[in-house]
């Protein structure tokens, strides 16, 4: 009797607070952070004899069998505990299963369909149930997620989930044209999106440094252009199932009419400037070469390229590119200017209209539908495109341009706001909201697919692009799945720390070829001393790596000291934090805590001064290391005494405002130097 | 005049010198070592205009081109300097450049081509020169190896080579079937090996637990054979491209008519044993499937087998395994036993030679030449056929099937001795020597090619694998590329860890996995103290982790401390030195330095104790810390007093001897044991 009791009690509790729970009000290390949480009292251990089964409509689903293999070989390696049954469905009929995982509809993977699934998680077994196999492996997903420790055992914590997503597109493009990155790199990157629900992988796959498809009827294009460097068609197929497994879409890119350098290397005589050399472009920026749109080869040859490269692709959508596309190529040319005349189009944008509506009818023909950056947005242009929202404020606009496709009746989604290259702290893309408070109509509302972040390849190699990628990824992915009202940052920040931690199990290298770089920078000598700066050192952010005159070609290296920090760099963040806590109520553990952190940054200098002269990568970071290292002298001693003399207070601020000669290609700043021009005030002030 | 005259003299010192030149007498980190070797004074700086120009008599040589863009883009990343020219033959024409490649003939890749070459490095200009685009690419790779610190500067020493191979056959084989390693794993070993001058890639692509190759004819192989885990068609092709564009032969193994526990679950009708179930096999071991050579079904679909396989692969050479058929399944089958009554087969061995001489026609149907383990060398099996000897001492020989084959007029290859799966440390390997004081005829010593490094993988998967194979086979390539009288230890150690960094810049994952490993055994807290225990502890040798009634399977995890620890532990290693100093002349500074480090093992026990509760694969570690622990600070103790009392000598010898319990799966054993032993001893005595 008494045992109803509690489960009633239990029972009307979770009606009661279903829906209710913030991450912040959990320990549930989720991310993105489900519909609806409840947590309920226990825990379920993972031992030697855990077992899944899965029941579906149809006799066997090959992606949730996979996926859930896939699961228990995650569990044994993150647990260390020798599960008996290595392969899912491996169990004797009628036994009950650790896990259960049942659905209804194997999909084929399109554009909205039922992504959503409940987790059980109580005392007699975790039951995962969804509409279809996709929204189970998103439950896997999360019960993956949901692994953790208790009295020195693994398990899951009892707890009941609801989820469905906010946004059906959620992408991650990665630019392979600037860098090529092999297939392994683009796996494991499809690894880690799907552990963060992610269902977009956007290959941008040509660009002015390099066209990466092997094409049977183009060879020019790969044997040209891209320096050996591509993918063959196996390949490509490959990684479309890859992602197909994994519930990821492949949205594949191909840029015109501008981007066109590599391209036009390969058939020069559909440049619009038929006159200039055309090579393989080896620097970064904005270039003039384009196709010239009014002649019939250029039509024919896409043409050609498309009834090929489409077949590759099953997704409905095929992105053209469209994007920064100057026209000065077409200013320049008499022939094309005429044929502006003739056809009496007033500008460049009439004239780039033409070419995609005629490109538009050839995808037709071939059964997609034409995506492209924002640019494509013009009177003529279908309805049934959508458009990619890339300009915003920090292209001199109001707000982004997804609002104005919405409204416009187009179908569209958004990645102004989340360029990952430029290298902002998570919190910045975080706080990235779609469609923050615009008042749209609910068809309006729809046209709002969703958002992409985007990696583009200029500064990164396969070495570091891990990195550049994750963690902060998977906080846009929180953005693209989550509510809206689940935005604070702190709470954000702690779950990626965890999240992060999972990442490397996937395979993804940030953490790993972080130290191949410091090791490679040291000349395999120590890097403690790296490592620390490291943790307080952020590379440029918005582009500024090419400046001073230096700038960075394809093959310059990409293992320098800025290739290894990161940002939001680890250090600085705790250093912030601490640092924060002390202005407001000087406890004096915390004060050592950030003595302890300046004392270790006091020292960094003169251990790199002692293996610099082996390691000449080294001789180049000691002017920035020794003013790190003053820096944290002189704090030291201020903090040490709770006080700074004017002349101490003026040397720190002249040496955090001071910067490294670019030449030096340093090119990181200290990300505790505000933390620390706060502290000077206040121990100015003291 | 004194100028000419100082000229003289060093060409005189060249001459009289040159070839004299042992590892040890140089600062050179060269391995394999070179035949001849002569250093000059002098330092060529790498620079931003650092050129490549290639001259051959062909037009234009894809491999050496892309080989030495490779070796520009090593350049840049591993000195940071921004080289110019990030492609080779990509100057000003008439212009000088810093490295001149020239060589005579473009070879298709076989047995016994030309391997030679020269490289001089000079103040006007670094120049390799050979016969072959092999030999050419061979100098480059020493070359690059030459790279090193002068004042700051990365650059090459001045020097003088003349280097070609002792063996033409330099092999390592993967075992891909015990657990299957993806494309990206293959080509980064594959790199290595070309750095230290390997050249056969030798694929052992089916076994009991898996057969790995798409075979459109025969899909069943693949679909139930393979849990999903094989190569396509096209990535074999493209693996085969990448080898032989880095002068690496391939030679495929499919083993029959053993080792057929997965081939079986394919096709049951081919089976020896007609009334078992036939399953992919999850142990290691020797299991007793085997094809029924009795029946034409058999030939039949070996045919179609063979058919559809050897145009994958140019080599003339096709491995059909043949080993460690013991026969019971054909012993127990009436059928089988009548067929060899009808046909006077008077054992096992007959029958198999019955089997093998039909393959071998099929064989050489499809333009192949059979190679197989020793097992074949029977009677009648013709001298056509390569024999790789992989039985030895190890197993009850006295001496390896080596020179038995070669005296019986077969061309053969070692392994014996070369088992790097069997965890033996470097200096064993490298002690292998294949012909030894054996006195041979010109055409016995002729029909010995060379030896393969064999990486069998039932306690590997892709984490660490690397690890396994690198760096001591390093060492083994040595052992095959140069002179016999090259085989100081010491020196091959010395060398060996400077190569051991660069491995790292090829892809080599053994550093950085070790640390994904131990992160994940600390779910992610910090690892100094299971790296400083990792750098005295090496996993159980000679196949032992399968003992005390635990066994591995394909999917136990292997993301235990055993398989962080390597062998050649660091630590143990230096320790090891500084013990055998010290007891030879009780130096202070080196009684000093013993002490750093007993004391911090002593406190190793403590920290992992500290973590634990939040990392329960740690607390299968304690026991055996908390022992490293114990003796440390006993050691500690007494090395401080210079001595030991009888107590205090009986505890830490029984500490030394005690073992953990197997069931903890820590499997690994201390490194210093016998170090410490000796030094145990000493201060018992003292």
């Amino acid at each position: 009797m008494k045992k109803i009791i509690t489960i009633i009690i239990i029972n009307t509790f979770i009606i009661n607070s279903f829906s209710q729970m913030k991450p912040q009000d959990s320990n549930l290390n989720l991310m993105p952070w489900p519909n609806k949480v409840q947590m309920l009292d226990g825990f379920f251990i993972v031992d030697k004899n855990f077992t899944i089964n899965i029941v579906n409509s149809s006799d066997y689903n090959q992606r949730v069998y996979n996926a859930s293999t896939r699961f228990i070989r995650s569990l044994t390696n993150k647990t260390g505990v020798f599960i008996e049954h290595g392969f899912a469905n491996n169990i004797v009929k009628n036994e009950k299963p650790s896990l259960l995982i049942s659905f209804n509809d194997t999909v084929d993977l399109k554009l909205g369909i039922d992504e959503s699934y409940n987790l059980s998680i109580t005392k007699n077994q975790i039951k995962i149930s969804a509409e279809t196999d996709i929204g189970a492996m998103h439950g896997l997903n999360t019960l993956l997620q949901l692994l953790s420790v208790k009295e020195v055992k693994y398990g899951f914590p009892f707890v009941e989930i609801k989820d469905s997503p906010r946004f059906k597109w959620r992408g991650l493009m990665i630019d392979v044209a600037r860098h090529f990155m092999a297939v392994d790199v683009i796996k494991r990157n499809l690894d880690a999106m799907a552990y963060v629900k992610l269902n977009v992988f956007h290959w941008h796959l040509s660009d002015d440094q390099g066209f990466r498809v092997e094409l049977k009827k183009l060879p020019l294009l790969t044997l040209k252009a891209s320096d050996g460097q591509f993918y063959t068609q196996s390949q490509i197929k490959d990684i479309v199932k890859y992602a197909n497994d994994r519930g990821i879409r492949v949205i594949p890119e191909i840029g015109v009419p501008g981007h066109a350098s590599a391209f036009l290397t390969a058939y020069p005589e559909l440049a619009s400037n038929k006159t200039r050399a055309n090579n393989i472009e080896r620097f970064s920026g904005i270039f003039n070469p384009a196709l010239d749109p009014t002649i019939d080869k250029t039509y024919e040859l896409l043409d050609t390229l498309f009834s090929e490269i489409t077949p590759l692709f099953p997704d409905l959508y095929f992105h053209i590119g469209g994007d920064e596309n100057e026209g000065k190529d077409w200013d320049e040319s008499e022939l094309i200017q005429k044929f502006m005349k003739t056809h009496n189009f007033k500008n460049n944008h009439e004239l780039q209209t033409y070419f995609n509506i005629k490109l538009q009818k050839i995808l037709n023909k071939y059964g997609k539908i034409l995506m492209g950056w924002d640019e494509i947005m013009t009177e003529n242009m279908p309805k049934s495109a959508i458009i990619h929202s890339w300009r915003g404020k920090h292209e001199g606009l109001p707000q982004s341009t997804l609002i104005e496709a919405a409204k416009k009746g187009y179908k569209t989604v958004l990645s102004s706001g989340f360029y990952i290259d430029r290298m902002l702290p998570a919190s910045h893309y975080y706080a990235t909201e779609p469609i923050g408070d615009e008042i749209l109509t609910s068809s309006e509302r729809a046209n709002i697919l969703g958002g992409e972040a985007t990696m583009w390849s200029e500064l990164v190699t396969p070495l570091n692009i891990d990195s550049r990628i994750w963690p902060r990824t998977a906080a846009i992915a929180e953005r693209f799945w989550s509510s809206k009202n689940i935005n604070d940052t702190e709470s954000m920040y702690n779950r990626l720390e965890v999240i992060n931690n999972s990442l490397e199990n996937f395979g993804i290298t940030h953490r790993r070829n972080k130290q191949v770089i410091l090791r490679n920078i040291s000349n395999h000598q120590e890097v403690d001393a790296l490592n620390k700066l490291s943790n307080i050192s952020e590379p440029f952010k918005m582009y500024s790596r090419n400046k001073g005159g230096k700038e960075y070609k394809t093959f310059s290296p990409f293992t320098l000291f800025a290739d290894a920090c990161n940002v939001d760099a680890v250090d600085a963040r705790r250093f912030d934090i601490l640092s924060k806590k002390y202005l407001l109520n000087q406890d004096s553990n915390i004060k050592d805590e950030l003595l302890i952190y300046l004392n270790s940054w006091k020292n960094i200098n003169i251990e790199l001064e002692k293996i610099s002269s082996n390691a000449p990568i080294i001789e180049n970071i000691l002017p920035y290391s020794n003013r790190v290292s003053r820096v944290s002298s002189i704090f030291e001693k201020g903090l040490q005494n709770n006080k700074f003399s004017k002349q101490q207070y003026e040397e720190v601020i002249s040496l955090l405002e001071a910067k490294e000669d670019f030449k030096n290609n340093l090119d990181v700043e200290l990300a505790v130097s505000y933390s620390l021009s706060e502290l000077a005030e206040f121990l100015l002030k003291n």
